[in-house]
């Protein structure tokens, strides 16, 4: 008996890394994890009661980690700061990489690592954007692929997270990038798979405020954002970002065509249970995006072991990632700065409207 | 200039009476409420207010009122008990006649009205069945019967009132006639509705319990109930009747028919208001079936002006309303015994299984 | 009997003066229409046969209406470009004046009427935007005002409009103001209705495309526009506009505030039939806006008529309605030329972003 | 290392078997899928290109494949005719049992089955209901048995099928048991789980038509049936079933309580995507139950390994199962006899309403 399978390391076992690691583990039968690291001791001590018991060899250093004999691939997963410099290690040791987004939350950063790739045509490299594997997210996309909402215009979506009263989204937005590289860098990519990842952006401009959390202000970030992305190609995405949903995880998103119009997500929902009770008729929702997203994370564990197993193409271009985080910079700029900004058609700055 | 108007009286100014009463003064162009009655003093003294002023003559007695001069037509909306002796009254005074529903709480009652009825072929005489008048159940009964479902089968019903803990229900019952004729009355005339008018009754079957007001024993009734009507043709009626909602009026109805089902108001809501907050998402519901009906009260009046001063076909039977007395009578008694009641296909109490 | 009724004229009987001048005729029961004006003969005729016989005289000019004998108050439904002239003479006449939105295309059109009607007090001069007398808005603002939601602080608003092939908005651009003065003026007032009628604009940006009409850009107008209002006080308004939506109205609002979120019509539906077939379950959606909001045209009827007849003040300011213009011109203008516009604390336009 | 996993052998690969089987291989870490059995050819080619190649042992008889050496447990999902007889030795070989519902179309044959199991306490035993293991039924049933909606008294609940032309159910519902036994049953499980495992039946009555599939009467069965099922105790459990559902999977309940309602399901979806388009807004729905209840499956197997694994407590009773059966032929009964079925307060059959 000799069914391959593709030995994985996870980088990173924070709260991402974690659910990368027991995916890989548990739920995609054609991997096999192999190792993991993590440079903090409580993630370690966790590591060692549900990783190692099963055969995975822990590491505390990345770079020990990528010389383990055999390793096939590599989840990252580690904090926003090192993907870039991982993702081009495990490159350069010749890994398949599976990077969490964003790439960097610079351009450059995002482009170093697909200049390292473009060196190693062989590898798979992907930044996991997890919303393209989404079951509705994808009915979506084939629904509008087959023409039936005809020709996709206008792109409304939005990433808006539970608010967190603990102050936690203030520390997180030093290293971020911004509520707009962090949080509607789902949206922007969403749009360009929707607009055709070739669409190229002609001019962003975002505003927001910070109406819970004011100490957001001295990292630049704010806890509600509203952008408008314009394309060359006649298509405008509009977005909105927020920390402040009451009653959880609300991201949603409409494609608008020229003979019909999709939503994902409109009506948000826990499970399949309404409650009847004194005050009304009320749904839970998932507090946080795993609840909305854990599946897609899985499928894209599965999706992204046979592409390398079995020589794939992967489902979607790694230079994406990095045209998602330079609009992303560029809302969060805008937000800043109060300016509206424009591109050129070969993707420069330039100082005046383009109409 | 001579517009005429329907000259109508209101018999009955209790909760459904006031509003009859306001519906033919304020929103029934076509109609003109001239009088009044009621034999109660607080009744009459709101009718001082609100109709007085406005030129509607008022009147301890019933039969007085009928003497006025001009009167065209009555509506009745006084208690249920003297629907029937009121509706022949009118009749015989030569008005035209909007009753209550239902005429009667018994059979024999229901059917002198369409005897009386019978002998003044040009008077109109309706049940006020009103949501045969509700947009909603009209553009279901309209899909319907153009094919879009098939062949309708099978039907299911309920009307379920908001919890009133006062106790009002169990005195309410002792002249009601029971939970399914006072309550189930409507989601029968509904299937009679959409299986046609003519559908004869096979059998019926009834269950209930008092879960939350014991005492409506005592008056032979239940909080909850649930039956199953057979038709000889085929098709399966099947309700649920409950004074113990929660939320609010919960009136749904499902038409599922050989291609299609159709569904009126399986989610109920006041209005396109969506509330989210830490508990989840939220709307509400209305608290009374005037909440729900009030424009298929509304469509009622108007429609039946139409038909007295047009001579227009009204549109359903008065010998509908007795055949849903009988249904929902039926259903009360089985409920009661225990036991299936079979009919033969004449309508005659049979003592065994029609297979 | 003495019941005094207001007597109202109506302006104008195209698609909508014909609506206004029936829901005075019919659903008003305080007001009496007792005239209306047309310079069009196709709608002197309709109104030969559906005024007239109820009393309703007619004219084809309207100044000559306004010196009908008794008259008391008007409503101004005629073409736009001449709403501020009509409402003018209307307020000098010393009518009430109910004037359909928005009372000009231009800021100052709209300033003349507010001026003219300060110099009468006594009359009660309202623009007509009836969105304010929804039930839905005004549940939502209601619940907004308890504090049910927090400091309201994001709005999303949008009005879009079935797709008509027959290139009549083509046409209609022409006068119309463009997308922001026509169909987004009513989310420009609800947003300064939810977030205070005093609110002050900040800034505004805009961008659109022709997606489905190019002609449009003869008339400098889209088919489909986006915005972003920012306010001082630190509230975000952003829109959407469009008229290429495939299966009806589709005018959605939601308000977030910092402890919850309220929506409006986020899920549209024509009433409440749900269609279950083999390619799935599917409601209808109003195909135009008075299928959405024909009830709200009857409130506004009815509650102007109270205030005239019984003195009260009017639910909003009607410099509220300048405010209006002013944005929804100015987020025109920002679509044309491509860039953010900016206005001082002071409501001066202003060269820099005010951060 | 030495994790240990549950050595799992699957009987019968036909739809739901090659599920099973599946499950067990790739989606139940703790479980290690060894050996499956089918006595037909042409699932036996399936099983060579997607179980032999991981290892999975293949056989043509069951009975020999109890005999493979360090087997532990078994899942049963041959045709229903073999359940209890399979289940049977099964139990006798020692194993972990867990059988595909019914345990046999009659309650002797599903009584024999929890007679073996009694004999041998050690081993696991349970009928795969499988939507006790469905996140939605499982969070109304967490919220019931909190008391969020009070006392349950009220149980609806409906099994429905997509239309399927090809006859298939005629067939089928020669060894099916009818329609109660074979869909009803899933509904019949909920009621025992949700008013308590120990409720007794008081009485049955229930009706049905065959609407598209007249072959059916041949096999006593119709293609929809109602029920009402009393407890003593006094609640109600009213149910539909039907094989004519145009859109897809239909399977909704509805648990009734003196303070609220919980409902599962009320509005089915496929997935979170809505398409709005000319005729209205759609969404799709489930063609087949796997498609509403595939994780509910997965769950299964994974908590029954983890009990059979660590010695816990099933949840739910075998007994159980009987009892649904018992329910669900006396539905079948009650439908062929056209009469209401009692039972005393010990579970015998009577003559008599039990009032």
């Amino acid at each position: 008996m000799a069914v391959q399978k593709l030995k994985i390391a996870c980088a990173g076992l924070g709260r991402m890394g974690k659910r990368h690691a027991l995916h890989f583990l548990n739920r995609t039968p054609r991997a096999e994890l192999v190792a993991a690291s993590t440079p903090d001791d409580v993630e370690m001590q966790w590591a060692k009661t549900h990783l190692e018991p099963f055969g995975v060899r822990l590491y505390k250093d990345f770079d020990e980690m990528l010389k383990q004999e055999g390793l096939e691939a590599v989840v990252i997963a580690s904090a926003t700061i090192v993907h870039a410099e991982q993702a081009i290690k495990g490159i350069e040791a010749n890994l398949h990489v599976l990077c969490e987004k964003p790439l960097s939350v610079t351009v450059e950063g995002s482009q170093s690592v697909v200049d390292a790739a473009k060196k190693k045509p062989h590898l798979k490299v992907m930044c996991g954007f997890s919303r393209r594997f989404d079951d509705s997210y994808r009915d979506a996309f084939n629904k509008m692929d087959t023409g039936l909402i005809g020709r996709p215009s206008i792109f409304r979506s939005q990433t808006c997270d539970k608010l967190d009263a603990s102050g936690f989204f203030v520390a997180y937005a030093e290293f971020s990038g911004g509520i707009f590289v962090d949080c509607s860098i789902h949206d922007i990519d969403l749009a360009l798979w929707f607009f055709g990842q070739d669409s190229h952006v002609k001019s962003v401009v975002a505003s927001g405020i910070t109406a819970v959390q004011p100490e957001l202000a001295k990292h630049k970030d704010v806890d509600n954002g509203v952008g408008i992305v314009e394309f060359y190609g006649g298509q405008i995405a509009y977005l909105f970002c927020s920390r402040m949903m009451a009653a959880g995880q609300d991201d949603a998103t409409e494609i608008i065509g020229t003979e019909g119009k999709l939503t994902v997500n409109a009506q948000p929902q826990s499970n399949l249970v309404n409650i009847y009770e004194p005050t009304g008729i009320r749904r839970e929702i998932p507090a946080h995006y795993y609840g909305r997203f854990e599946q897609a994370f899985v499928n894209e564990a599965n999706e992204f072991t046979s592409c390398c197993l079995d020589d794939l193409k992967l489902p979607m271009k790694l230079s994406g990632a990095v045209q998602a985080v330079k609009i992303g910079c560029a809302l969060q700029e805008s937000l800043n700065s109060g300016k509206k900004i424009y591109f050129d058609e070969v993707g420069r700055r330039s100082e005046k409207a383009q109409l």
